[in-house]
């Protein structure tokens, strides 16, 4: 295992820019990538080997995603901060009582992270995929970017991913791509898929009944590919139509390829 | 400099999981992210540092984008092949006679890497952001794909970075996002712009007048951040609103960032 040191110690040669006087760590969203730890950037290995403090999101009793892509750089569980999401069984995410519980987490996450950072401690939030695109860090970035510096390191998206595994292109030449989370009415779903030449279907879930229903009435049932844990283990890779059941795990989108020009 | 083998004798060191008795060399497209060498995957550097036969696109003259990132770990002009595009002033890009132009610019690449790969040596294709996203890669992996084993390497994509660099996350909770290049007609940008909830037009060049004009239209124009040269040297960042002048080069694009929910 390394050594790790705190940063503020480490002046030109520690992970920001900021003078050796700095008081203040520095707030770090780390994109994980998609799940191969090989698609983890170079400031991505950097950040996560040096970072003082390694936060990950997870359900109650279980590891998050995002920790699991670490596992093999991470090994010092004395640096390690969970942060459980309040147990829900079935409220859907946009009802009030689930939100308001959701930013009572984040506050309460929040404060704890300012306490790390104002104690000079740098603080990474490992991310799944790219941290700026759907992450559950925006919200803490959002309390916390008024007060201490924060570097953003973008990471290979799980829609990227997802499509490299699948073997296939999402876009050609000036094939219009939309990206939809399945946690959307059925109506709008149908609405922006029809007439787009691409598109990437995300949070599937329990959606999934929903998600085909809506690619049949925009026509694009045919084209459509299931990719559950794309570069991770158990990864699954098929046709929709081939997908015999509804279920899916958190961990899994479908794809529509564009057919735009090929000279 | 690193000494470069041939990985055909590498053996289960090599790039590849191909035995050692494989002929044929691996075609891999890499992902090159959005300008910052520091945003490689791990898997790209690898390939990079490893595979006999770099290749990338540029315009006739000048250096490719994804050349230039690959700068610090690329010396060897022995193992470089430079593919330059066909040169046109100004026949836009579905015009047929250009269409046909950049077939075959492809094919005779193609048949060049295919005496590479048949010879048993590795080819990396270098792709700007990630290969299977709106990328050249793709005209190359379709011709060769049935033919040779083939590794894509995903990216960090161009929009990634520039939303990064941006300061701004691009979706929240359940935002719909519509990519689109800037390529395509004033109605039909100003149609897909219309309802969506975030937005990234690529390729912009010539087309911002046309941009800022569906932009407005679509009532997302106040929204709108220009991003130029991401994560590279010479980037800049601005409201579309505050930038005077309708110059924008080949690598600039515009993000209507989304503003769905914030526990
Ligand atoms: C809250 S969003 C986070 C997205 C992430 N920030 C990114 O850049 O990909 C979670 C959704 O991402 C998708 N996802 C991310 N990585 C995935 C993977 N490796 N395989 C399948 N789906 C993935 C799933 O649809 C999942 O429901
Ligand atoms: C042919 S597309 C290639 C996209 C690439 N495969 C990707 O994943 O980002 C070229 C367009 O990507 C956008 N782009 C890519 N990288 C960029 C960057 N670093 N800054 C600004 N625009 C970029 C520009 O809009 C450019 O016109």
């Amino acid at each position: 295992m390394e050594t790790v040191e705190p940063l503020i110690l480490a002046g030109a040669e520690g992970l920001g820019e900021r003078p050796v006087a700095a008081k203040t760590g520095t707030l770090y969203g780390v994109g994980m990538g998609p799940g191969d730890p090989d698609y983890l950037t170079v400031r991505a290995v950097r950040v996560l080997e040096r970072a003082p403090v390694l936060v990950h999101f997870c359900k109650r009793g279980r590891r998050g995603n995002a920790r699991t892509i670490a596992d093999a750089l991470v090994r010092d569980p004395a640096r390690e901060l969970a942060l459980a999401y309040p147990y829900t069984t079935e409220l859907p995410p946009e009802h009030p009582e689930y939100v308001s519980a959701l930013a009572g987490f984040y506050d309460d996450a929040s404060a704890r992270l300012a306490d790390h950072l104002g104690a000079g401690r740098d603080v990474a939030i490992l991310s799944e995929g790219d941290p700026f695109f759907y992450g559950s860090f925006m919200h803490l970035w959002r309390r916390l970017k008024d007060r201490f510096p924060v570097e953003v390191v973008p990471g290979v998206t799980g829609m990227s991913g997802c499509w490299t595994r699948a073997g296939t292109p999402i876009t050609w030449g000036d094939d219009v791509l939309t990206v939809l989370p399945a946690t959307l009415p059925a109506a709008v779903l149908t609405e922006r898929l029809r007439g787009t030449d691409a598109a990437v279907v995300m949070k599937l879930g329990r959606h999934l009944p929903k998600v085909r229903a809506a690619l049949g009435q925009a026509g694009l049932l045919a084209r459509a590919v299931y990719v559950e844990r794309g570069t991770m283990a158990g990864e699954r890779v098929l046709p929709l139509i081939e997908k015999p059941d509804d279920e899916a795990p958190y961990f899994s989108m479908v794809l529509v390829p564009g057919e735009g020009r090929r000279p």
